[in-house]
């Protein structure tokens, strides 16, 4: 249906086209070929598909009328925060009206006394924390990328970050939504207080990947910041070694903001690209711990921290309290991906979680899984969540590699599922890892997710072809023929 | 449907008895009337109805075959755990079978490295502290039932506590789960490790109160002791005053393991009945704090909240770090419940929620309704969380009483409601609140959380009546010919 709607002549768009503008304004549609270019993909960037055109609401109700459009003519929609996901939830589908949030950056409600602040899902990631700053206030979840993401996109992808072993990911975070169902119908999911009777639906719609609808104003816990914040450097001669640290950090009580391992590899690219001469080029492995709280618990677990590094075989523990050297001993952690692009022509970043007390032992048969395919792996990681990101490096231009990359990639998250772990620790499955969902969830568990959905987007028409495996893999489904259509489901 | 299978003659029970007895054994299946007395309520205990029958079954698989009699034989079915839920969730309906978790009660699982356990639902709350005590866990979540109330009953109820505060209720603690759909079918949500890509059905299922199926394997998250913990008692001469103490605490980015108040009403019911000369008689109101973590921490906290009590006009403050003063301090807090029954001769508990901020003026309308009504009404409550507990005092043997005091605990909860808050903190809508879920939830709310429940309860089967107002007031719905019959839910 939604095929035969487009294939025949382009006429058939233009009373879509003119209801569009009708709703969001002549300004609000984007449909020249050479506009929608910026649209084909997102952080997923191997991966795309022209939409059919694009709009850019700015209101609720604005998204409202514009989704009620699409489904009143059987026309699959997209939505798109700031495009950085890189699962490929925002890719387009073929013929798709790509929903953009990016005239949607308001503040509509700030209310420090409760430690809470309504946004419009276009908002950038930062600009929470810098919003609330001033009173003394931040946003916890803090992903790579939150300079440049969108509130929206991380509600889509229930976005982690460095510091969410001590807080919690995105959906620890969301008190509230307004959102707009795939039937165009405006709903209030939560509220202002944390606890509210029936179905936690503002947890489902977290990380629904754009299957249910679009969140239109989100209301956002906010903490009050630490009155003191210390990193801790420790370096490691094995990958083991700075493994069983975090586990002795972890047994000891402490939770600490963040937990991250870089592993021989990915120290020498970053030493090589960003030159910082902080991290010891010989290490196997280097570990940072960020505290924070009051500043007599910052010394007194630093002290603790530093204590089970020792014990666990640390060389050199460096520790920094004052916000220059933090970020300088953070930088190369930050700059871990990008360093990749710089040592390797490509490279592909996998993204799944492993119960933390298996490190060890699922990084040697990554190892094993390097060797045998031939590829380099570097690892950076969440530590203390067991959140792992493998980087593979290979070289695009070479016939297959990609190809080879996608099956090793596959056999990583296959390890990680057999560890007792999960695909996806903060990335998503979006286009990416949908055809991998049959390693955790039966056909009850993909069935049961199937009809929560249809009470949402009973035609299917939000995001077909995300998340879920395509219907050769999860069984009949009632969007299965919709679902068959889409080019993007059929890659995988 | 339901009431002509029944409604027949009593050799129609014969072959479900016998099916059922093949799946449990003879000693598994309840079916005296004297027997059955028991199980005629739960902690509402002015609703009462008789099950059909009892099962008391041993394993997931026992549960999955008496659901599978019930689903195919057309039979609602309720949950219940160790029956002490305060809003009816485990109150029979007419001629149901009443699946009971009492022969439930064993450690399945111990991962200390994870911070993990398995239980099964009949555990009762308190012992899996005890469980893992001698390792230096505990499990936060600690409803003032904790001694008598289950793990099922906890995760049907998305259960609170005193703690809840600074460790989030019941589903902040609840990894995976293993389930029995009303369908009969055993699926398995969340995992072991946190972040699971997907919809968020572990989340939905928390706090379901028994709608969607039985829980027979819950996986918690333990977490370790604090090394050092306190509690400070402040009196105030009023309760505004109270409560901008406790609004303080929280801006001043400390946050509490607790934090309580007690009315002037409360404080001398308290010390008539358990008289421990520890809450002052003329004050207007108690706060008690409890604060954990490391010991420099503590005693760093300890004193900024004594100084925030001053600034807001706390006269003494006691503060016990040891053990038994501790507990003796709590001890009034606990007792509070109880304590109104001494000085009453029934009384009636609500629980609703408010925005923290909006206590003082939540509270005087609260006592105007008790002067407008002309029942007195003691608070005691959750103070940090908002989530208010009115004890509103009455005769029983009064004519109308129990009437009127309905409808002020109505009043209460649209006050909540409209101050931004909730209709439950922890008790739960069950059969006693169903009838006020439209002052919180529109139309479509309640039809979308209708769909998501026929995803796992189609037949509307699993504790029919509950949750969701009747369909009059909740409109047509799948299920609403069987609600319709459920005498329960006509009660409202």
């Amino acid at each position: 249906m939604l095929r035969s709607f487009f294939s025949s002549t382009q006429d058939k768009w233009q009373p879509i086209i003119k209801q569009l503008e009708s709703v969001v304004g002549k300004d609000g549609v984007v449909r020249r070929k050479e506009e929608l270019l910026t649209y084909e993909c997102d952080g997923l960037a191997s991966y795309r598909q022209r939409p059919g055109l694009v709009v850019l609401p700015r209101t609720t109700e604005e998204i409202a009328a514009a989704i009620k459009i699409c489904h009143d003519n059987d026309i699959p929609w997209v939505a798109r925060g700031a495009g950085t996901g890189l699962s490929g939830g925002a890719l387009p589908v073929e013929d798709c009206v790509l929903i953009v949030t990016a005239r949607m950056r308001q503040v509509l409600d700030i209310d420090l006394a409760n430690h809470r602040i309504t946004v419009q899902p276009g908002i950038i990631n930062n600009w929470v924390t810098q919003t609330v700053s001033g009173a003394g206030f931040y946003y916890a979840p803090d992903p790579s990328s939150q300079i440049i993401c969108s509130i929206g996109g991380n509600v889509a992808e229930n976005s982690g970050g460095v510091h969410c072993l001590k807080y919690g990911v995105t959906t620890n975070h969301v008190l509230g939504l307004k959102i707009v169902t795939a039937e165009g119908k405006i709903m209030d999911l939560g509220g202002k207080v944390p606890e509210m009777p029936g179905y936690d639906l503002t947890g489902v719609f977290v990380g629904s990947e754009g299957t249910l609808g679009i969140a239109t104003e989100v209301t956002l816990r906010i903490l009050k910041r630490p009155e003191s914040v210390c990193v801790i450097l420790a370096d490691f001669p094995s990958i083991a070694q700075s493994g069983a640290a975090v586990a002795g950090v972890i047994s000891s009580g402490i939770i600490p903001a963040g937990m991250e391992i870089m592993d021989r590899l990915t120290i020498n690219a970053v030493e090589d690209t960003v030159a910082l001469g902080c991290y010891p080029r010989d290490a196997e492995a280097v570990l940072l711990v960020e505290l924070d709280g009051l500043a007599v618990e910052v010394a007194a677990n630093k002290k603790k921290v530093a204590e089970i590094c020792r014990a666990n075989g640390a060389r050199d523990i460096t520790t920094a309290s004052d916000e220059a050297t933090r970020m300088k001993l953070w930088k190369g952690r930050k700059a871990a991906f990008a360093a990749a692009g710089h040592i390797s022509p490509d490279y592909f970043v996998q993204d799944g979680v492993i119960p933390r007390t298996k490190l060890a032992e699922v990084l040697k048969e990554i190892n094993q899984l390097s060797d045998r395919f031939g590829y380099k792996i570097a690892n950076v990681f969440h530590a203390g969540d067991g959140n792992l990101h493998p980087l593979i490096m290979y070289d695009n231009s070479v016939e297959g590699a990609f190809a080879d990359v996608e099956e090793l990639g596959g056999e990583i998250l296959k390890l990680c599922v057999e560890s007792g772990g999960s695909l996806s620790g903060e990335h998503g499955i979006g286009a990416d890892k949908n055809c991998y969902m049959p390693y955790m969830y039966n056909a009850t568990d993909l069935e049961t997710m199937g009809y929560v959905r249809d009470s949402f987007n009973p035609k299917g028409l939000a995001n077909p072809g995300k998340l879920f495996p395509t219907p050769r893999t999860c069984g009949e489904r009632a969007n299965a023929q919709k679902m068959a259509k889409v080019k993007d489901a059929e890659l995988f």
